[in-house]
């Protein structure tokens, strides 16, 4: 079989890094670059946290440097209380990586894209900046994508203001350039994500499971930090950005069904919200947008890429 | 036991005569008068048909003649395909009727509301524009007003645009005017609304039921047929307006919970939304948003009004 | 020759004041009411001011008390720092004057306008809620209006923001409602407003003028406290709120020219510009903006009715 | 004497081929890079007609092929009146070129500035996309920009709209990252450039001057056409592009002063507007607003320019 090849957009911190570890170990990805976005944390941030995690499990893989500011926005400083000012506070991987030398996000998404005989998966989990950029200056590179897959959005409630998910709204400019862009999106948004939580009382058990096991436990138990400030609202961590890696792996794990998405980027109240025509007005379905996940089959995948994890 | 006084604002419409038959038969409520504003049809139509109505019901009550234009927007006339353009096309109720002197819907709900010894119920049931004109020359009457109970919004789904419905769409400036007012607020919108929707097979036992049982299985037979040209999302036609006045009758007949909502006035794509807090992030939670009701008790309040209009 | 007659709309503040010197003096016009609003100060303020400046030069005028705050926008408190928080602070005129009944603004101007067999001339010198809410209320009565004359906007440089001036952006919701209205405008903005400086060194002349003169000597001298804390832009304080008193006693004492002119309310750098099509692309010249003042002609009005009130 | 690196990115267009003969015959530039951007035509002619342009003067220049649309917005077609549909109509100059190898505007702008050891002059003379583009993606580059000359913006009055000129109107939030981006800009915009007409009783003159002189005759009279249309605001085509060139060749050719400027993406009526802070109340002066040339020094320029191209 051939494996899938994906570039992975994206921001780690916590939820990042458990998304990463689900598609470094999984052997139907070819990930063919990771490329890093500001977001959770300033770039400089998530590109050296991009490089220890592949370092640390030993993976060499092309990492791009992309955009440390969205397009028009200030950049949103609302993450580095979720995910620790440094994007992984907490979690003893090595600080002290010998970093490569540095990439063009933009670039190194093209030259994949040039270079591939096959049409290549964008799985951004971050703000859209890269993606935006990258499509704006290369369109004539849309028909090598396959489809994008975001994680970003929400059909109904949002979690940074009452309308906007937080990646929309860190830069929805970018994220309406990538919606209209008439390439195929997969919104894996907070309507399904946000049921992905790990429970607490399971994080233990992760911890039993090697290197790649204790990594994981580290991670959870300080992303949790954050989500016991929120009440009863939740029951453990989000791990939002496994969702869409999940669904590439395996388009089955997940529901949605295929609407049309408009990015709002000027309401006073709506800035970033995600507007699903749920009332199918609109014959021009340009996102397929989910909204439940089998679990019990996204905690195997996860698992399964910790075991593989641990043999490198 | 004392009767509730009220103030229905309206913009008849055949949802909103069905609203009025419930209102007007019910002997709980004091009906101080009914104001007329554009909305599913001009206001010459609406402030005509209110009158139609209460003469053909043998009510003498107080009829305002409100604004017939939106604050700021033109007025919206996709009513007119809903409700046909005369609101009440279809139904045999006499046209001829005698027009009492015009009397100012501002200046009538002012009347009423110094005259009251007790606090007045307001029940908008078309767009905000009199009420908001109302609020803003005579604010410090906001004190003699009990609550505003509105047909308007969505917390969810719109049905004029994927984000807003039609009352609020049609002049979101009012809405948002009314909503920021500090007056309690309970929000009847689609969430509820939708929901209520009395079934073809059922239309032909209204018709047994007298002159107001005629009356109302001509609407919702001219109604239907709109909803019919909507393929399969509704059973029936949903009398959206039936429900804050059943709110204000019982209470109880409704579910829903406090939240802050505000109004988006200038989203491209979500001006009108009713932007429903959810998560909670804003204590001050200035409406009561409804999401279900009790739709055997209502049916059993709307044959008791039926029936006492029958005995005028 | 018939006197003119005209409603006053202001919110006194300094350059209010002076406006009302000029309008009250002159036996051109007949004042059939002044009506107030929030503006430069608070409404009690501008209410009881306007009551203080009629009552100490001996004048009954009735007088309405109208909007308390803008549409949609909280009131901008800016104003205060220009006018004092009194809006006639250091001016030694009684401030225990009797109060008369309180009289709703927009309904003062209704029974003016019913009563009138002429059409009567608006001259709104505030923010335009007063206005607004009077033409959404009873657009019936706009053919009893002769025009509007206001003090407000900018069609080059504002004051408030680089786009826009302080009556306009204080309210740009009522100020586009107006605009709108199909009422013929004539808009005193900045543009010749900023002009029609009152040198410093010749507020001494004007305490020689009596009574009447002492007032407003003291009303320049406070008024340019605040001016001389803009450096070296203006040479004495602008007295705004003049220029359109001036071209309704004598239209030939300002030069304009029709042109369409749009408001604002959107912009996030220029909510509540008066957009002036300057290129002539839109044929509906809904507006005359006046550039230009005869300034000698306006100061000999001026000494002419600080002579007559002194008479009184 | 050093000549001054720059970088001319444009969209011919009758009035940038005029800036073209200019910046290619004067001895005191060195145009590292042409870009081409979508604009007054589309981005296959804008393109190709740089190509023809370059070629026809046996200059041989990287030409580097930019954006095809503006970030967010549809592209403006508007310019098709103004410049034909090809950007040269009716001007006889080969069509039948031979095409370099395409290579990415961005990239070129990338490259030239990482190669150059003085900073380099970006000439921006149409929509703003390459430029914001660029900016966004490559932010450590900025260091080596000179200074950013713009045409675009107009400080009074816009032609596209009453609020906006042309090229910023093309593409709003391109303009405003390019003027928030920290480099230093001049603006070049309606103010100075509306005055710099060449009256077409000198068309016949070029005619005499050489294949160059024909063919800045040609653009002359196909250009006038469109003028022909306005009226008499205009006493011959206004030449633009020539301004920023001119001004990049000789800063004291014309006269300016330093402001903040804004770039309004949100206004119903004023999208597009660049809202030049005239009253200095922001201390952050980000661009230099030219408003008059020394238009006998520009013409001289002008003409040792055809002078010089003709010998080559």
């Amino acid at each position: 079989m051939n494996k899938k090849p994906i570039i992975i957009d994206c921001d780690p911190g916590y939820d990042d890094a458990l998304a990463l570890v689900l598609a470094l170990g999984n052997d139907t990805l070819d990930i063919r670059a990771i490329t890093t976005v500001a977001g959770n944390v300033p770039l400089a941030r998530t590109y050296k946290n991009a490089v220890r995690i592949c370092s640390y499990f030993g993976k060499e893989i092309r990492i791009g440097c992309g955009a440390e500011n969205p397009l028009i926005r200030e950049r949103d400083t609302g993450g580095e209380k979720v995910h620790s000012p440094s994007g992984l506070g907490g979690v003893n991987i090595p600080e002290d990586v010998e970093m490569p030398e540095k990439v063009n996000a933009i670039e190194l998404i093209r030259s994949v894209l040039e270079e591939s005989e096959d049409k290549v998966t964008l799985l951004p989990i971050g703000p859209l900046t890269n993606i935006a950029l990258f499509l704006s200056q290369y369109p004539e590179l849309k028909e090598k994508i396959e489809e994008i897959v975001i994680m970003g959005g929400a059909a109904r409630e949002g979690n940074c203001t009452a309308s906007a998910e937080f990646n929309i709204y860190a830069d929805a400019e970018s994220a309406r350039m990538v919606f209209e862009s008439g390439v195929p999106i997969v919104m894996a948004g907070l309507d399904v994500t946000n049921k992905f939580q790990i429970l607490p009382e399971t994080f233990a058990s992760y911890r039993k499971m090697g290197k790649t096991g204790i990594f994981v436990a580290e991670v959870l138990e300080r992303y949790y930090d954050f989500y016991q400030t929120l009440g009863d609202k939740f029951n453990g961590p989000a791990i939002h950005d496994m969702i869409p890696i999940a669904y590439v792996i395996d388009p089955t794990s997940c529901e949605g069904k295929a609407y049309h998405v408009d990015v709002e980027c000027r309401g006073e109240f709506t800035y970033g919200r995600t507007v699903v025509d749920f009332g199918e007005m609109n014959p021009d379905k340009n996102a397929i947008v989910l909204f439940e996940s089998d679990q019990k089959r996204i905690f195997e995948m996860f698992e399964e890429s910790i075991e593989a994890l641990n043999q490198e």
